[in-house]
């Protein structure tokens, strides 16, 4: 209920803010006997942690995680998983200007009212650094779903109006590009456009798509937890995203039925789609065919550019924001979505086994 | 975790198939003393009926609902309120040629694969009569939320390529027209579209924006439980929508930051948002200001025109798809997504009521 | 959250008050597959119904089920199932005098204080009406346990200061002694101190025993969800239970750890305990022996006796509870714990599917 | 689902092991605005440490806890709270030859059986070292209920046969006897007692009784969260509860109705119970009488004395238990006991805030 929590079977609850003294996320119902080690959690936070590149904040933040609980002899036990960032580089002297007014597009404004004050350190619980924790249970739910031939990826699609070609490019080059982007020439472009945007002391937005492969078909329930329901709110739930596609998305509504409907074909004795309009997903479950996904991201809302705003004691004011804040938040939000992808994933996979009375009473016969 | 529930202190679980005896709903946790009869209910499913204009399928179903628990002398009482509405107009056996075959873009493929067989008699659980549950659910929600002087409307804003004026309309217009466009000249242009579409033999998509009025600042949580996340997997998780956009949704991830924010003015002690780009909602949580969201809903996936797909024996079949259809679903729809939008908001401010210390103190030193 | 649900994969909902239109449950989550049909149900509500012996109340109902959604040619489908009882023999007007003031050991006072007033007709939802919910609920989780060997029972351990003879006799005859007892000259022994009880304006209570035989090790989790924490919840949520045993229950606060432990004994192989203080759990997991628990019922609270209480006008006032009411619940409420323990058990079994990695990537490599 | 998060509104999630690295917590849905620190805490965790008196484990454990999150300028923000404590005496060698044989009365077997394996090291994840994570919780919940007037206190009732005398004692005596009774002569009585048991190599249990004063009528639900169904898990998920008693427990099944039910009187406007064999709680709703129950708490299943079990490869053989064990677990328990009813009531309180309508819509005219 209160907030911090996702997924069921496999739930993670995560803690911590800006500059606190760390950030985290305890793992409860990851199935017991997974082999797992810091490496397998560390290699996804270094795609998320700051100060990598000259378009991240200049944060220095290793962000190495260590694991507390629920692994032994390298392997989960059943018991829940602590792991753990320690915050070495705050800077919290930075932030006490912005203590006293409400900055635009931030979530300053709300905190208050909600809470009656806020942590202002960095955002502090709304900051980009809460998704330390989301990184830390996806990249575990990955090893799992990595097991089972189950392959999740997302990369950067646009930032501003440079679109990346992901048709036909290599996937695993955005883990090369700053940009995130699978394809070179567009990465160039869109650092280019970034800088321009730096210069003029803007920030700029981008769209993030995911994909995964190879999904079993069965998962996701008919009603409200529809499994593309509950990937919208795994992705609309990162910060800044304020649009959520799913296959064709935004396309649907001016398509007609039988440009939209994909027809199913049989050869040699299995069946597939002939396209996959519909992203993987039909009726809320999925039906074996590639889940496609995209997450629009707003720019980011700290601009050095002079901005308007009210003060604690309701004076308007001119504000400027200075600081270390990544211009473009896109690149490095890519493997959230990821991880959001592949945790939401998980837990329908793991909710599915009791889909069919046969199947539990087999299951139960063979133990 | 089953999947017919949707909310937390608010909770609705529904029941019932396209062809079974009756379609309803349970609404837990409804606070007690709320004055309610089934009037308040009809008028809601009344907007989603069918059969009530050339554009909606011509199966005859009054839709009238009955209360069956939870309510005395005219009050919510605390206990759950089961709701029902009993089919009277079933023609199972025009389903029966489909049972053997999958049509695309529908749910047939999935359910088999998930549950093993699968209830063929006008899509079972997966029809859009489902929605009656949802709409039960959303006009009790929407009678509390209406007490407190909260609005909650949705309507058509676009049927494949031809959009409302929704800026300067009387949103009351919504509820005569019959494409549920809140403007007569789009409403009429749209009806020869539609017209169009069915005598070729297809079907046509829409968007529906939904806006909430009047909402207290701090609803939602910062995290995993954010107001857009919630309310994105609520709009989602209704059959037919591909993609769910926050605000200007789309539209941010190509636009500057300088652009996006909404900047805050003072006015006679007053903070507000001199523009609203946020659709009411920063970091997750409601900031005053109008929520406002949008629906992509894909084409009917019924067509009678000649398809080709794949039957239980493996077999490539050409199916051309008869009986009672939608030419479009976005009209009927608009209901849906209101009530869902009506129901996300109420449990958050159910929820929001424990956020601070003080005012929990508060709320006991005075009953 | 909102109180009227119960379990997590298999989740039940109930609704319906003593004296409203209907009472009922919709069961959501349960595994696709399953024969079912009205019979399998209305033998379990048929032992919990009124009006069959000159023990129980004399109120006349059939408590007749109706399967609303759910079921499809006599197999569940996955979908959520709705069934439904008519209350027939309401007499409201019996309860005029109750409304304006609390009888002692009811729900009227603490009804009154949260929700500002009550449904005041035979207790409302309060009502041990409200078990027939349960029953449903139950009724089907027997069936899928049935179907698995697994084998729950519940009979009568004692009526006031009357023990029945457990250990050596036919369990099957609980069903048909009027007490439940599975002992013939306790159920005559019992049936005598019930008569006298009557006649003495007062009321009596007992103990319930359940058993549960053939149950997988496995069952439950280490901390919160410990198997026998929400066996305790599920029974103590049963109206009228003030106190929950496991295993040896109460006797373990007062014995040595060397009698209360069981040592394990291998026997061609298989490990086995040589005793079974547990009750068939340790450490919240159940360990393949037979589960024990025991529900402690206090006298049903209505009493013709002259009692002292207080009006709404805050008067001290003497009264005298007329009208239909069990001298004795004990016998009725057999069949409730049965209900509960079973649906707590197939939640559990469910839900430890997804314990093992190598089980879950064995599951899906065969499907 | 998955096991270790409890509570709703107010919910902790505990992670950790008894020979891992560290122990905690995080709660979340804490309202904001609490004062907490350190000290707060650590006087709740002082109560459970080990090694404070020759009837506890000679284990050196400080058990000083530090906050993570969740409090900036020594209030709680909203944001989740993660406390920890580390381990630093682990002796993990100890536990090599437990690795391969099944201890009675413990959860080595069942853990195996359910997960593959385990983490034998002092009993991993199973071991009362768990507790920390419920006693973090439940002293901020306390702070909470204190500052609202609300006394939570549990103490020992028994050990073996020797019972405190309760009714007349001073209550905080119970901090200062070795035993946590209220009572310095049974106290001396029980640690004769307990010498004894420790010198014939055995061990002993006890009941632990908790009370909860000036808790406001209207917690709890009435059907499925029935406040005592809920106490009755809390209590029961603690290690080595085999039974929970609400008010007069188990006596109840033995007396009549007109013994056991509690009168109603008015004196000076003002509704009362002339006495409370309920326990505080009618209809699964607190009265606003004292809440009391009873834990009966298991005799520490580690025993020295010579015991017979089995091996992994199925061996019959013959086990002495040395190490460092509690002869008697209740005194240390006694603050788990407080802890986990603390909780409960504290997460009912968050909940009934949203029971009345018109209290609902009060709430929100006011901020």
């Amino acid at each position: 209920m209160a907030g911090s929590s996702f997924g069921n079977i496999y739930r993670i609850t995560t803690f911590g803010e800006s500059h606190g003294k760390a950030l985290g996320c305890i793992i409860d119902g990851c199935p017991a006997g997974l082999s797992l080690d810091e490496a397998d959690i560390q290699k996804f936070l270094d795609r998320r942690k700051p100060g990598t590149s000259e378009i991240t904040t200049q944060r220095k933040e290793s962000d190495t995680c260590k694991i507390y609980s629920g692994v032994f002899e390298g392997k989960t036990t059943g018991a829940p998983i602590m792991v753990m960032v320690e915050n070495t580089d705050q800077r919290s002297h930075d932030y006490l200007e912005i203590a006293s007014y409400y900055r635009p597009g931030h979530a300053d404004f709300t905190f208050d009212e909600k809470y009656g004050f806020r942590d202002y350190r960095g955002g502090g619980r709304s900051s980009g650094r809460e998704t330390i924790g989301r990184v830390i249970g996806g990249a575990v739910a990955m090893k799992l779903l990595d097991n089972m031939g189950i392959r999740v990826y997302a990369y950067t699609k646009s930032i501003g109006d440079v679109f990346a070609d992901c048709a036909t490019s290599d996937i695993d080059l955005r883990l090369q590009t700053k940009t995130a982007m699978p394809d070179i020439s567009s990465d160039e472009k869109a650092l280019r456009l970034i800088e321009k945007a730096r210069k003029s002391e803007d920030s700029l937005g981008g769209i993030i798509e995911c994909v995964a492969e190879n999904v079993p078909a069965g998962l996701g329930d008919p009603v409200f937890e529809k499994l593309d329901g509950n990937l919208s709110k795994a992705v609309m739930s990162i910060g800044a995203v304020k649009a959520v596609e799913i296959g064709d998305g935004i396309m649907v509504s001016s398509c007609k039925g039988s440009e939209n409907n994909d027809e199913f074909v049989a050869e040699n004795g299995v069946k597939t789609k002939a396209t996959n309009h519909s992203g993987g997903i039909l009726g809320g479950i999925s039906d074996g065919s590639k889940i496609i996904l995209r997450a629009h991201i707003k720019p980011t809302p700290s601009v050095s550019k002079t901005q308007h705003t009210v003060n604690k004691d309701n004076e308007n004011i001119e504000i400027s924001i200075k600081g270390r804040h990544d211009p473009v938040i896109v690149p490095r939000a890519v493997v959230v979505v990821e991880c959001m992808t592949a945790m939401t994933l998980l837990d329908a996979l793991l909710l599915n086994m009791s889909a069919r009375a046969d199947r539990v009473m087999d299951f139960y016969r063979k133990i």
